[in-house]
Parts: C-alpha cells; sequence; structure tokens
C-alpha cells in the first residue's frame, strides 16, 4: 500500500491506480463457480416440486412432467437473456433494483429491494436447513441435534465470507463441480438403460400417487410449473454481483450467466426425461434426486457420492446469498435507504457489516424454525418471482426509451417473460397463503417502510448538518483541559504534559468518597501533589454517595457555565500493558468517567494511550 | 448528592460525611435474613445425608442418628464461637481470608481466598439445582425443562442483587421466616406425637435401608459425621460481609452470628431427635425431610407448604454467595491479586462486576451440569472446610500473640475447631475423589496460581507506572491536531473550531480511494473546500487498498517522526442524532480511524460529539 500525500490544489493526474485488488476479483469461471450454487442446487427440489403436484392426477398427470420442465425451461431461457442484457445496463450490480430504481420509480424499486433482502435471508435458512436435512436422512442419529449442526453449518459458511469472495470461490469450486458432474453422468448413463438399475431406496416406503386422479387440467399444469419454478431461484444473482468480477466486467458476468442458463437447463430437462422414462413415482421420505441415482446408477457407491453432494451443496448454496446482500445493502445505503455502515469497506474486498448482518438474521430464522424446511421453502420462491417481474418490466420501459436495432423484440421478450414471472408469484402466494406466505405478505411493505424511514431520517440529518452547503468558518476558543487523577504516578505526568499541549489553562481533578480509607489515600495524594508542586491546581471534587463520572460530569458543566467562550475537554489517561490479559486488570475508571461526560456534558473527551513497555 | 468544590490545600474538617448510605446497609435483624439462608437451607439435606450413611448398618446404625448430630451441633456452637471472634477481630469482612492473611501468610490466605471463591461459585449452582430439583419432584412434568428453570433463577437474582443488598435481603425475609417457622411448627408437634401421624410420601417407594447391617464403627460415624457436615455450609457467611451492617458493625454481625447458631443448631438437633422417635428410613425418592413433614403434621396442605418452602429456601440460598463473594474479591483487588475493576463501586453499594462476574461462572457451571445437583453437592462442603479450618488456625496464631485473660482457652478451643474440620475435609475429599473431588483439588490451586500471576503483574505495572514516587514535571510541547474530513458540513466547522482552540497548527486530512465515484467526490470536497477557505490546509492520503484507518494512522505517523517535539492528537467529530435508532445510521468511521489510530500510534485521540438537534 502506498500513501501520496498532495496538498489540496494539486491537479489529479488521473492515471491507473497502481492495485484496485483486482486479484481479489471474479473470473468468468470462478463467478460461475461462487454465485451459481443456488440456482444449480435449486436442481435438487425443482423437480420434485412438479412431480409431487402433477402426482395429484395419478400416473396420467405424471406424464406431464416433460412438458412442464420445457415450458421451465424455456421460461429460464428468457429469464437469462433478460439477466443478459440488465447487466449491460447496470453494471454496477443491484439487479432488479438498479432495474427498478431507473426506469419504475423509487417505491418499485424498494419493492424489488425489499424482496431480494428477503429472497437472501430465506435462501441462507432453507439451504442450510436442507442441507443438513438431507445428511440427517442419510444418519438418522443425528436429527436430534439437526439444529446445533444447522447452526454449525452457518458459522462456518460466514467465516469463509468474511475472509473474502474469492477465497470461498475457489473454496466452493469443487463440491459444485462433483454435484454438476454426478448429475450429468447420472442424466448420461440413465439414457443408455430404459428400465431402472434399482429402487433401493424408495422400496418400503409409502407412495405418494394418487389412485383416482383428477383430471390434467390448465389449472394443476399452472400449479406444477408454479412450483417448478423454484428451480430457478438464483438466476439473478451474477447480475446482482457484476461489480465483483475482474475486467471486463459486463463481459464475464454475461459470459458466466450464459453458462449457468446453459448448465441448469440441462440438468433439468434431463432429469425430467429421466423421470418419465423409469415412470418414477414421488415417495414419502425419499427425495426424488434419491430415486433416479438408484434408477440410473444403481445403489452403490455413487448413489452416496450423489447424496454427499447434495448435501454440501444444498448447505454451501447458502453462499449466493452472501454474495448478493451485502451487494445490495451497498447499493441501499449510497441511496440513503440503509445504514451508512453497510457500504463501508474493510480490506479485502469484504462487506464485513452486510455478511454478518446476514449471518445474524438467518441464525434468527434457523433457530425459531427449529432447523425444519417445510416452513420457509414456500416462502423464498415468491421474493424472488417479484424480483424477476420487477426487473422484466423496468428492462421494457428501459427498451421503450432507448434507441438500436431489434429493441421491439427485446422489449416483447422481457414483456413476456415478466408476466409469466408475475403469473407465477400470484399462484405460489396464493396457493401457500396459509402455509406462511402471509408473513411475506407482511414482512414486504414492513421492509419498505423501515426503508423509508431510514432516507426520511437521513434528509433530516443533512438537512441539520447543513450538508451541500458552505459552513461557518472555523475559529478559535479559549481551551480549559480538566484532567481526572487518582494517584500520582509517571501517567499522570504524561497526561499533565499532554494537557499543557492541548489547552491554555488545565486543572487536575480527584473525586474524595466519605470511606476512612479513602479520605487517607486523598490526603496523602494532596501532600504529594504538593511536594510535586506541577504548576496544576488539583480540584477536590466531595461526592457523598460513592460515584466516579457524575462528580466531574457536574464539574464540567460549572466550567462550562461559569465561561460560556471557552472550550472545556475533559482527558482522561490510560495504561496500556504489556499483555493482551493485561487488559481485564484495568480498574476501568476511564471508561466510567467517559461515559458520564458524554452522557451529560458536550465537552471533547480525548483518550491519551500511555504504552508502559 | 452534594458537590462540593475545594481547593487543594484546604484544611479538611474531618466531619461526619452527610451520607454515606447507611440506609442501605443491614441491621441485625436483616442481616441475619440476607446472609442466613445458604445456612438454614442446609437444614434440608444435612440430616439427610447423615441418615443414608448411617442406613448402612441397618436401623442399629440408624438409631446413633441423634449422637453424631449432637457432635456436629457441638462442632457448630464451636464454629460460631470461633467466628464471633473473627468478626470482632477483623471487621473489614473477608473472614478466613482476612484472619489467614494476618496471621499465616500470603500463600496460605489466598488457599482461603480461592477455596472461598470455589464455595461460593458451586454454591449458587448447588443451591439452584437443588431448590429447582425440588420443585420438578413435586411437578414431574417440568422435569425436561430443569436446566432453563434453572437459568431462569439464577437470572431473577443476579437482577435482585444488581438492585442491591438491602432490597434483597427484605424480598427474602419472608420466605425464611416461613421456612424456618414451619420447621419449628414441625419439630413442636412432632415431640407431641408418638407415632406417625402419615407415612403418605414415602409409601410405595423402596428402602434405602440395609438388611443385614455392618457393624457400627468409628469409621462409619465419622463418615456420618464428615456427611452431615454439609449441613454447616454457610456459617461464615455473615463474618465474610461485616461491611454490610450499620453501624455499630461488630456488634451488630456477632448478634447475627449469635442468632444463626442458635436457630440452625436448634433444627438440627429437633430433626433428629423426630428422626429417632419416628424410626424413620431413608427413602429413595422422597426426601427425609417431607417425610418428617408428614409423620409430624399429616399429608394436608402443612406437607405443601413445607415443600414449597424448602424449594424457594434452597433457590434463595444462592443469595449468601452474592453477598459474600464480591465483598471478597474487592479485599482480594485491594491487595492486588485480583482485578481492581472489582474494587469499583458504582452507587448503591453493590458490587456490579463481583455479582455478574458470580453469575456468568454460576450459569456456565449449571449449563455444563445440565441441572443436576449430584455432580456438585459433594465439591462445595470441601471449599467451606478448607476455608473454616484456615481461620481457625490463624485464630490459634491470633490468641498467642494477644494478650488478656481467657486467651489460652479461646486458643484451645479454635484449635479444637480447626482440627474438627480439617479431618472433616480430609475424609469428604477423600470418599468423594472419584466423584468430582479431583476437580477441587486442581481448580484449587489453579486459582491460587491466578491470584499470583494477578500480583506480580501488578507489581511490575507499579514499578513501571512509578507509584509511590514523584515524577518528572509536565512541560508543554507544540501540538498538532490532525482532523479526518469526508464531506463539507457543519460538523467540520465545529470539528475545526474545536481543533484550532487544541493545536497549535491544525490539518485536515482525507482519504482518496481509486473508484471513480470516489475520485469524484474527493474533487467536489477540494472545490467545496478552496471555497470555503477555513485557513486550515487539506491533506490528501491516497490509498491504493480501500483502507480507512491505515493512511490516516500512517500519516500521524509521518508527522510525529517528521517533528519529533510535537504531540500529535487526532480529532474525530461525530454528529449525535436525535433518536437512539438513529445512531445505527452513523457510518462508523469514526470508530474505524480511532482504532487504527490507537493501534498503530501514540496519538492522543480526541473524540467530539455534536449534538444537532
Amino acid at each position: 500500500m502506498s500513501v501520496l500525500t498532495t496538498e489540496a490544489g494539486a491537479d489529479p493526474a488521473d492515471e491507473e491506480p497502481p492495485d484496485t485488488g483486482e486479484r481479489h476479483r471474479l473470473t468468468a469461471v470462478t463467478g460461475l463457480a461462487a454465485l451459481s450454487l443456488d440456482a444449480v442446487a435449486s436442481v435438487a427440489y425443482g423437480p420434485e416440486a412438479i412431480v409431487l403436484v402433477l402426482a395429484a392426477a395419478g400416473a396420467h398427470g405424471l406424464g406431464f412432467t416433460v412438458p412442464v420442465t420445457l415450458a421451465i425451461a424455456g421460461l429460464l431461457a428468457v429469464l437469462v437473456a433478460s439477466y443478459r442484457q440488465v447487466i449491460a445496463a447496470f453494471p454496477d450490480g443491484g439487479g432488479s433494483y438498479g432495474v427498478a430504481k431507473t426506469h419504475l420509480g423509487a417505491r418499485t424499486s424498494l419493492v424489488a429491494a425489499a424482496s431480494l433482502v428477503l429472497d437472501y435471508v430465506l435462501n441462507v435458512a432453507v439451504a442450510v436447513t436442507a442441507g443438513v436435512a438431507a445428511l440427517t436422512s442419510a444418519f438418522p442419529a443425528l436429527y436430534g441435534d439437526r439444529l446445533w449442526l444447522c447452526l454449525l453449518v452457518l458459522l462456518l459458511i460466514t467465516g469463509v465470507n468474511l475472509r473474502g469472495m474469492v477465497e470461498s470461490a475457489k473454496a466452493f469450486i469443487v463440491p459444485t463441480v462433483v454435484f454438476v458432474g454426478s448429475v450429468f453422468v447420472l442424466i448420461v448413463v440413465g439414457l443408455f438403460r430404459s428400465e431402472p438399475v434399482s429402487t433401493a431406496a424408495a422400496d418400503g416406503h409409502a407412495s405418494a400417487l394418487a389412485d383416482n386422479g383428477t383430471t390434467v387440467g390448465a389449472l394443476l399444469l399452472l400449479k406444477a410449473f408454479a412450483s417448478g419454478c423454484s428451480a430457478l431461484t438464483g438466476v439473478e444473482a451474477i447480475a446482482n454481483a457484476v461489480p465483483s468480477f475482474r475486467v471486463p466486467r459486463v463481459k464475464r458476468a454475461q459470459r458466466a450467466e450464459i453458462a449457468l442458463g446453459a448448465v441448469l437447463g440441462v440438468m433439468l430437462i434431463g432429469l425430467a426425461v429421466l423421470i418419465s422414462r423409469f415412470h418414477l413415482q414421488p415417495v414419502a421420505g425419499v427425495t426424488v434426486l434419491a430415486q433416479l441415482a438408484d434408477a440410473s446408477l444403481g445403489h452403490n457407491w455413487t448413489f452416496y457420492v450423489i447424496q454427499f453432494a447434495t448435501m454440501i451443496l444444498l448447505a454451501l448454496s447458502a453462499n449466493t446469498s452472501f454474495g448478493g446482500l451485502p451487494v445490495l445493502l451497498k447499493l441501499l445505503a449510497r441511496d440513503n435507504y440503509a445504514p451508512h455502515v453497510f457500504a463501508l469497506r474493510a480490506d479485502r474486498q469484504v462487506h464485513r457489516h452486510g455478511v454478518l448482518a446476514l449471518a445474524a438474521v438467518s441464525g434468527a430464522l434457523l433457530v425459531f424454525s427449529g432447523g425444519d424446511t417445510n416452513t420457509l421453502v414456500p416462502l423464498f420462491a415468491i421474493g424472488v418471482f417479484v424480483g424477476f417481474t420487477v426487473a422484466q418490466a423496468g428492462m421494457v420501459r428501459h427498451w421503450r426509451s432507448a434507441r438500436g436495432p431489434g429493441r421491439r423484440g427485446k422489449a416483447l421478450l422481457n414483456g413476456f417473460g415478466a408476466v409469466l414471472t408475475g403469473i407465477a408469484a400470484v399462484v405460489v402466494t396464493a396457493s401457500k397463503f396459509e402455509e406462511g406466505a402471509w408473513l411475506i405478505v407482511i414482512a414486504l411493505p414492513l421492509l419498505v417502510a423501515v426503508f423509508e424511514t431510514v432516507h426520511r431520517a437521513y434528509a433530516r440529518i443533512g438537512e441539520r448538518l447543513g450538508l451541500g452547503r458552505i459552513p461557518e468558518h472555523p475559529h478559535r476558543d479559549r481551551s480549559v483541559v480538566i484532567v481526572p487523577v487518582s494517584s500520582l504516578s509517571r501517567l499522570t505526568s504524561e497526561a499533565l504534559t499532554a494537557a499543557a499541549s492541548l489547552g491554555d489553562e488545565v486543572r487536575a481533578v480527584t473525586v474524595c468518597y466519605p470511606d476512612p480509607e479513602d479520605r487517607a489515600q486523598l490526603h496523602a495524594l494532596e501532600r504529594a501533589w504538593a511536594q510535586w508542586d506541577p504548576g496544576v491546581p488539583l480540584v477536590r471534587l466531595t461526592c457523598g454517595r460513592r460515584s466516579l463520572g457524575r462528580p466531574i460530569a457536574a464539574y464540567v458543566r460549572e466550567v462550562s457555565s461559569a465561561e460560556p467562550a471557552t472550550r472545556v475537554t475533559v482527558l482522561i489517561p490510560e495504561a496500556e500493558p504489556e499483555r493482551l490479559w493485561q487488559r481485564l486488570l484495568q480498574n476501568q475508571r476511564g471508561a466510567v468517567v467517559a461515559h458520564a461526560v458524554r452522557k451529560e456534558t458536550d465537552a471533547v473527551i480525548c483518550r491519551l494511550r500511555f504504552r508502559l513497555f
């Protein structure tokens, strides 16, 4: 780190800054690995959701698995194309928030931001619980401790993300590749089989297939489509985190987005084809993916590999939220909708406060849900669909005001996608309303209200601070420095030296207590002071009750009111011990005095650290 | 609270201080109520311990209940007489620690202090678990939540003690009186009966009586005696808390001590007589006290009153530790064996840090023992007996060097008591070694080592600080004040005004980041600064990485090394918002800068609070 000091007014020579942290940023490949986990992991429960709905219509309904999945893949293609355009138009990241802000007005953008926030938080909670649930299905003995396991996993992921996103991307490449690779192998091998190799996992479990199926109507297909849309969560993650990519950011992010769409589409369609071919039925207690592994590869070590990869990937898909939410919070903070602390970046390109806030809220959700996935799964898809709809609606407006060829086609594409995802959002909300979607219906407006309150507070504070206006000229007041002392030592000498440098007048104060022991101590101090004769008066503050800070604060107020034109400063000296644990030995007097003075007066508080060794 | 300011050198007119908090202190009666809970509550398990040991010898062994209890009562009398003398000799409280320090040397006093600390902590844990266990015996449905119940009770007691000891004494008078009163009623009524009225509680439970009893030998009697000595825990509590009594402290404390001995002795002997008369046998799952209540009063509402009173009293007997330990820690802190923060007293005569430390450690013990009494009960008697032995040995020495009549007799009394409690300590340790006494054998020397380490650290620090020596004269350096700024507002103007008052030279610094957005912000700031022209230069610190505190700290070091004779000060301005929640909106820049400057430089750090409203 080079620190170049220049005087104000020197002409800035806009050269390329030496080190902007590029090596901490993502390439297209590492970006895909770090940000695609959520989308890829949803392959584990997406097809299952479709099959569960269609099973209500019996074996006939299950025949519609592939068509419904193709429709979802189509929506996926539209979404990926949309977001590819969003990335180009909004290289600052922020995704639907950025689009909405530019084209749809402040309030809609807040709705998009709120839904994104909810989605990120719920995604962490759901992914962690789903991953742990997969683990406990393989090892039922762990079921009792699942909440602790969830919290442990959350802790691990938080730790990795605090170290920095690139490190976490590198950590997650292997599980992603293993999972995607094994699913591809599963699909390819399965395509060569006509019969399931094994049904070991599903044996002995009750089938969830309805005997007298309802007719397959449009409503059922729509529900299946909406449920299956949960496989699309996570597609927007790359667009939200564009600033984390290396230069050239837009191109790299677009490449990653296309790759994601391709991988996801192939997996979904491949699994749907196999479900159809093997006539798989949903079975209570065993995931469809597990049945497919059985059917395609056999109940051997490959089965367990896939289960483990699924667990690890689900648990880690929480990582996409840790990638996206801090960036979103930073954008909100920059627009004064969220506390500015989220825009504060420390070293290593990590938004520490955003990461910690996300971990805290997710942890609370985990505790309250008791580690149970079922409560939370329906909810988090809603937020994502709202975000999709808003983003694509905003893109329609974008093309209306843009120029260039093919914009009508692009607008049509985005509009069609917006309608589809809007319908999906409404369907999911309506069908899951009593199971928890009401929480979203309440939380979303609440979050928007919070954003607006923060914005108003900042406006007020900004007005008061006179931001944007030239303030008064500074002037110089006479200054009095007050130094609390309790005993005579090198520290006292150092404190008075510092005080003399800072103030026109220095006064030392000490508080006297009524106990005989304390009185004797005071007399000894006064005698030693007289002998020392430092040229600074020692003022005795008598206090009837044992209180340290309040008499000193009261004295400060006395001095301030006696001499209004002076600035009163309190200098608090503290000895810095040799070892860290020795800080426990400090008597906290400094903290007590500082607290009282800060609470009850307007004095400037100066802390002097005197290193003993 | 009156604050009288006098100049140093004024003759202190040693008049009676106006308000020394006397009304917060204890009379003999309230002192008995507040500090006797532990001793009185041990009546609930003391006789039971004796009977359990003697039952190994069958019905014949049980016949020795009264003789063994009489021996214990004798030891009680010796102890009470001893401690009456300790109170007079050591009115500062501290009990065995004070005695040992004066007469037996530093290390022995630390052993006594360590054993007392362990005893206090274990007492809290045991009392709370025993009280909750009694509750769950009456209401078995609560058994699953006993750990949470324990922590809740601990929280309540901590809260009451943080408010102040007198308040807690008043809160605890009623349960103590109810318990003692009901036990007295039980004894008196029982003396008029020749047969048990009811055996309802014990019916259906297996008797713990051995059929072929071993012969009653001296070893068995000794073991019974040692076990029964657990009824004597808590006798020293009054002597440890003498400073909490009202003037005249010594006489009031002595009266309370004698009263305690009388009450305890009568209860123990009375219960032993009834056990003998009714030929009670120990029964698994039902306490001896419950059986006595049945036998004496019948299985009716009085039975439940006694059970409830027992539960409440046991839970509250933890209170004696909250009375004694903070005082002990204060004494240790005064002698530099414990962190000085324990000697810091806030308002209302409460040793806040001592109370909180005790609550924290007890809470940890509760969690680790899972709310189970049995692990901890054997251990806490050992610490107390060690303390008894040390105290009485010290008193023997005291009488050797004292003058006055009857000192030989007094010394003999104390010596006899010391031998008895020493034997008891050894017996309990040996018989319970594997059940947990090894923990004490490790923890005690460990605590002593901690005390000595703290003492050595304070000695080193005191040497470095030059305590007791007259330090150098203070002098005046030239001072440079550095003010970090990021934008122009009223706050900046206020900060520069304060800085001008404090320093001979003021410099404003701002950190520049490489992002284009930040660069534009910087240019805007520099333009506005030029327009404002405050007479203070704005220094630009360029930083390649996004770091706020470190460039500023580096600049401070530059200035310090460039001009060694100046004192560099960093003034950090912060706006104080209107409402408390708005503090969340602050961007934490001040804290980041202060942290970096504190860590990497020796500059004085000044915080300026600017109230916006």
